[in-house]
C-alpha cells in the first residue's frame, strides 16, 4: 500500500482499526446528483460515459473535490462486464439496464463468455487516471463490480423489475442453470475487481443491490454461494472487501458469513441493531438517502442520530444506506461530510 | 354475526380459536389477474368500476367462484375515501393513483373534509350487494381502506414513489402538520370502515402498504399513532381488525401494539419468525406472489413450506405477502387454494 493511504481512514474502518477521523462516503456520489457532472456529460447512455477514461476519471474525482469524502468510488456500472462481452445491454436513461435478449435457458450460457483485459482497457486506463490523481493525498480509490444474483436479475428479467418472478421462477425451477449463470458471473466480477486492483484500486465493494427480494433461505441457495467465490477469489489481493443490499434486514448475518470484511447496511435497521446481527465485521451505512433531498436539519439530525447510535468502536464506515438520489442537494451532502468529520466517534482515536 | 359466518375460518382464526380448515384469501384477489374480470371492465378508470356496485360486486365475488377462497375482499382502492370527497385524485392504469395537486402545506388540510355517508352510497350499495349474494354460505365479506400514513403518502408525493423523499421530508420537518393531516386521514378511514361493516362487512383490513419505507423509529412517531386511532375507533363493532404492511420486517413487533387483531407478514419474514416477533397476535401470509406467476412446483413447494413453517398453532389467515401480481396465473392460485385447505394444520380441528 503506498505511505499516504497507510492512515487512509477508510481502510482503516475496514479493518476494525483505530482511525483519524470517521470515514464517509456516498453511494452514488458521482454522476448525475452533481451538476459539474450533469455539464460536463450531457445526454447519452452513462456506458458512453463510462467507455471514455478522461470522462470517468473526472466524473469520479468531482465528489472527493466537492464533499472531501475520504474515498472515491469509480464512476461505472454494474452491467459494464456483461456489456463489454457484448451480451446485449444498455442503460437507458431514467429506466436503468435494459437488455436486447434475457437470458432464459442453458443455451444463453454460450452467450457469457470470460472477460479479457483487452474488454475492459477502458475501466483499467480509468482507474490508473483516478490513483495517478490521488496519489499522495492518502485518499482511496474503490473498485466495484455488480454481485451475481444483481447481474442476474438484469439479464433473466431483462431490465428493472419490481416483482423479480422471471428470475425467481429460474433459480427456483433449474437451479443448476441458475447456479452455472452465477458462477459465469462470479467469475466476471472476480476479472472486473481484480483488473481495477492491478490498477490501483484499494478496496473492492460488490453491490448486492437486489438480494433483499430474496428470503433468507433463497438467499442462501441462489447468492450467498457465488458471492463467496467472489470474496474467497479476491482475499489473496489483500484489498478490503465490502458486501452491500438493499432490504436486506433478514439476510444480514447471512451476508456477514460470505468473507466480505464490511456489511453494508440499508437504513432500515438502525446501525446498533446491524452491528448485533453482523458479528465482529465492520459495518457500512445508513443514513437515508431521502432525507439529504429537501431539508438541512433533516440530514443533518438522522446524521447525529446514525452516529448516536453507532458510538465509540471501531468498523464503522458513514455512508448512505443506498445511493445518492438523484435529486438530492449536494450543500446538505457536504454537511454531512462535515458533521461526520467533526462529531463521529467510531475508532476515532483521541490524542493521548 | 349471522349464524352461517359463525363457523367461518377466517373469522375464526382471525381471534386463534379452531378452524373446520385452514383460512386462505388474497390480497388482490379481485381485479386485474382474472380474465373474467379483465373481459367484463374493459378499459378506463378503475374508479369509474369501483363507483358502479354492479360491477364492484361482480368482481369482488368473482375470485370466490373461481377460487373456493375462506374471504371475499370489497373491490375497492386505498383512494377512495379521498377521491370521494374531492381531493382530486385518479387511478391511472399501470402507474397508480395520481394526486392533481398534492398536500403541501397547512392550507391543505381545508381540503380534507369529513367524508359523510353520502359521499360513499356506492360502495355501501357494493358492500350490501356482496353480503346479500354470500349469505348463507358462510363467506364473510372483509372491508378495508388505507392506513393514514400510505394514503397520505400518495397525497403528498402526488403519486407512486420509490423514495418517499417529500412525506419524510414533511412528517421529519412539519410533524403537528403531518399529524394532523394523518389525523384527517384517520378518520375517513373510520367512517369508511364503519360504513362497509354497517352494510355487512365481517372484518376490516387497513393497508399500509408503504409502512415498510419507514424505519423503526419513523413508524412509531408517523405511522403508528394514527393506526391505533383507527383500531381503537373499530374495536366497539367487534370486526376483526388486520393490519398489512410491505417489507414492515422490522417493524411487525410495533405493528402489533397497534391494537389490530392480525398482522399481515410479507415473505421477508419466515411466518414462525413473524409469529414471534407479534406475539400472540394471529398472522396473516405470506407467500411470495412472484412465486405464483410461472411455475406450480415452485408454488405449491413454496405454499408447504409456509404451511409447515406454520405449523399447528392456530391464528394463521394463509395468504400472499403481497397482492396478486397481474400476470399470475389463476390455475396456479386454484392450487395453492386446494393445498392450504387439504395441507393446512394451523388451529384445524381434528375430528375425534
Amino acid at each position: 500500500m503506498p505511505s499516504a493511504l497507510a492512515k487512509s481512514p477508510l481502510l482503516l474502518a475496514c479493518r476494525n482499526l483505530p482511525v483519524p477521523r470517521m470515514p464517509v462516503w456516498f453511494m452514488r456520489q458521482a454522476g448525475r446528483s452533481l451538476p459539474e457532472y450533469r455539464a460536463m456529460r450531457g445526454s447519452g447512455s452513462i456506458l458512453d460515459a463510462i467507455a471514455r477514461p478522461e470522462i470517468a476519471c473526472e466524473a469520479t474525482l468531482q465528489p472527493v473535490r466537492r464533499y472531501g469524502v475520504d474515498a472515491a468510488i469509480l464512476f461505472s456500472d454494474i452491467v459494464v462486464p456483461v456489456h463489454a462481452i457484448g451480451f446485449g445491454v444498455d442503460v437507458v436513461q431514467g429506466r436503468g439496464p435494459v437488455v436486447e435478449s434475457p437470458f432464459r435457458t442453458t443455451a444463453d450460457l454460450t452467450r457469457l463468455r470470460d472477460l479479457e483485459t483487452t474488454d475492459i482497457e477502458h475501466v483499467i486506463e480509468t482507474c490508473r487516471m483516478v490513483t495517478s490523481e490521488l496519489e499522495g493525498t492518502g485518499t482511496p480509490l474503490i473498485g466495484f463490480a455488480g454481485a451475481p444474483f444483481t447481474v442476474a436479475s438484469y439479464l433473466v428479467e431483462g431490465g428493472p423489475t419490481r416483482t423479480f418472478h422471471l428470475v425467481k421462477a429460474l433459480a427456483h425451477r433449474e437451479p443448476a442453470l441458475f447456479e452455472a449463470l452465477c458462477d459465469r458471473l462470479a467469475d466476471m466480477a472476480i476479472a472486473f475487481t481484480s483488473a481495477q486492483v492491478a490498477a490501483g484500486a484499494s478496496a473492492i465493494q460488490l453491490f448486492d443491490s437486489w438480494a433483499g427480494a430474496l428470503t433468507a433461505m433463497e438467499y442462501e441457495q441462489f447468492a450467498l454461494p457465488s458471492t463467496r467465490r467472489v470474496m474467497a477469489a479476491l482475499e489473496p489481493l489483500g484489498v478490503p472487501r465490502i458486501l452491500y443490499g438493499l432490504g436486506t434486514g433478514e439476510l444480514l448475518s447471512l451476508m456477514a458469513t460470505s468473507g466480505a470484511d464490511v456489511i453494508g447496511v440499508d437504513w432500515h435497521v438502525p446501525i446498533d441493531a446491524a452491528r448485533t446481527r453482523v458479528g465482529a465485521l465492520a459495518v457500512q451505512g445508513n443514513l437515508d438517502p431521502a432525507l439529504c433531498v429537501l431539508d438541512r436539519d433533516v440530514a443533518l439530525a438522522a446524521t447525529r442520530d446514525v452516529l448516536a447510535r453507532s458510538g465509540d468502536r471501531p468498523g464503522h464506515i458513514f455512508n448512505l444506506g443506498h445511493g445518492v438520489l438523484p435529486m438530492s442537494d449536494p450543500g446538505i451532502l457536504a454537511d454531512v461530510v462535515s458533521v461526520v468529520h467533526d462529531e463521529g466517534r467510531a475508532g476515532v482515536e483521541t490524542p493521548s
